[in-house]
């Protein structure tokens, strides 16, 4: 089959990652006989270098025309004096808005062959760590009105959380089907005691259980949340929440597994169309040394694969390949606690596709 | 010298854990010669259960007319289904906001003897948590317009996230004093990448930052602050952020210590006045069974003596009880490991009171 991908390899270790997911990819259309064309279009500091805007409209374009894409990761200092409206992550939610992308999905899974580096206790991570994040990704605060302002000689600043139950009906849909295809345990994380707007995530998440009746759903307070990934994370299945705790909550749950180089995600909508793209940022301090982790990156093909373009088969190929390197002692140098070999970022890319 | 207290029992273990935190201040009256003058008043779902209202006029006045407030805990499943206007945590916000305490210090401490219970890995914990969050307490989205309505047939919420620069300095004050008299490192926690109070509160701290030249300033996205907590908390001394985030961050900051039921607070003002309470919720599953940590309220009763009366001499006497009896290897069941002996919330009191 014929799939064509925009790719943003955007900045700092960006460029180096994205270039070993297209390897994969390189690989697995070669073996299982795919087209994949690849568009290289402009975004975050690349994009404001070279035009001055963090999303160029001929980039949204290139990206719309596309069955999905391909990010590595944007910004870096060298952007921070720049007008806020122009910077780098601009980009990024100008592309989460512009593409529709109202789903964020982000596995928190831990790599068994490298467990020893998550920051929890033994015992805790014994019980297992697999669970993903939901998280709303076009609405809540991040796109809210906002304004600063002068009353009365003070100055003043606000920003909006609001939610439409639309927005939380589809973004609930996505959660319980989640569920369904997993172990149909679903927790909205949100702060009903206090906010009104996760009343109203807590009344149109009740209407949507009817139609999910196997999905055990539960609620807790966002600042409990914040405790409970810590203490137990074995606990949860699926986690949904609005764009501000989403953003929080699904950070804090990567570094607990330890495995924040190798975790992937997904940001999709109703369609089959979505961008992929690693959790990790994009590390200015290490990029150009052939020392990043492309695995996060690699994964991300991998969600591609199945979410966007159907092909699972393909999909777990990348997964079986990815864990077999893993168990046969390889590391890039963030993964790496003495035991195995260190290799840099294209050896590894190579390992992975080889395996393919 | 004599002092009014307020006394807040409330729910849950509330009564329990109140009642030896008294206990310890009668020893600290007799011994240092003091007058502790206490007047019981109704807070939380003990008063909504006898005049319907969290928070009855009388007990605001009476807390007004105190010199400190001494807090249990509030809340519970039993009035859960209550209109959420009068909800026992509506109590709290408005003890908070009528009282004015508009900082809440929130000291993250690991106590030596019990560091195997920190989720966090030994090597990580041999570093040492020792932090205080300095979250604003009555602003921002816990006091901002919010709103649910229909539009067009569609059901919305908001919430508004709102300072102004006066509430910012106030807290922003409070917060560079902290670091002054601590290890003079002070990180603003925030979303200033996409937040307008975000970049509002930035402004006002860097402002500020010129009154305390000795003292290093930095920022850490919210997100990025979730996972260092978990990644490295000794990178910490003292974080300062807005009431939502605060929320999150202490509550994680507190479990990441595995000293959950010792850790007290102090909501405070300009002045003297302050209201303390220990940081763990009213846990209604184990009250009344002589088995709470009263540790975190008798603490909190330290911080009453230092910030409020300024009775430092007297603080530390609780503190190094505390200790010794820990040392001596008394424990109740929450921090019970297999060593030690386990003992009842009041032996637990007795013990600290002995040792003054
Ligand atoms: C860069 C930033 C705007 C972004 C966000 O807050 O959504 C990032 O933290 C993320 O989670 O993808
Ligand atoms: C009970 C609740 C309203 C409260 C808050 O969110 O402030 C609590 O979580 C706290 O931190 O004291």
């Amino acid at each position: 089959m014929d799939f064509k991908i925009a790719v943003i390899k955007g900045d700092g270790v960006g460029p180096e990652i994205v270039d070993e997911g297209l390897k994969v990819l390189d690989k697995i259309a070669q073996k299982y006989n795919h087209k994949f064309e690849y568009t290289n279009v402009l975004g975050g500091g690349a994009a404001i270098d070279v035009t001055g805007e963090p999303l160029p409209k001929e980039s949204l374009d290139t990206c719309k025309a596309s069955d999905a894409v391909l990010l590595g990761a944007v910004g870096g200092p060298k952007w921070d004096n720049i007008e806020s409206s122009k910077r780098p992550e601009k980009g990024l939610l100008a592309l989460r808005s512009g593409l529709g992308l109202f789903v964020n999905l982000r596995p928190a899974t831990m790599h068994e062959s490298i467990k020893e580096a998550s920051p929890l206790r033994a015992d805790i991570v014994e019980k297992g760590v697999d669970f993903v994040v939901v998280r709303e990704l076009t609405g809540g605060i991040y796109f809210g009105e906002r304004k600063t302002g002068v009353e009365n000689g003070v100055e003043f600043a606000y920003d909006v959380e609001k939610y439409d139950e639309n927005e939380i009906r589809r973004i609930g849909k996505k959660a319980f089907e989640t569920a369904m295809i997993r172990n149909k345990k679903l927790t909205c994380v949100d702060k009903a005691n206090v906010l009104d707007s996760s009343k109203l995530w807590r009344k149109v998440l009740n209407e949507l259980a009817k139609d999910y009746p196997e999905v055990e759903l539960s609620y807790m307070y966002v600042d409990n949340a914040a405790m409970q990934l810590v203490k137990d994370p074995s606990q949860f299945d699926v986690i949904v929440t609005n764009n501000i705790f989403g953003d929080i909550i699904s950070d804090e749950a990567s570094m607990i597994t330890g495995s924040i180089g190798m975790l992937p995600s997904a940001s999709v909508r109703g369609d089959d169309f979505g961008m992929y793209e690693p959790i990790h940022g994009s590390a200015p301090d290490i990029a150009g040394q052939n020392v990043v982790n492309p695995i996060a990156t690699i994964l991300s093909v991998a969600m591609m694969l199945r979410y966007s373009f159907k092909l699972e088969e393909e999909a777990k190929a990348i997964e079986i390949a990815v864990t077999n390197v893993l168990n046969a002692g390889y590391r890039t140098k963030d993964i790496y606690n003495g035991v195995g070999q260190v290799v840099g970022t294209k050896e590894m890319g190579d390992l992975i596709a080889n395996q393919i």
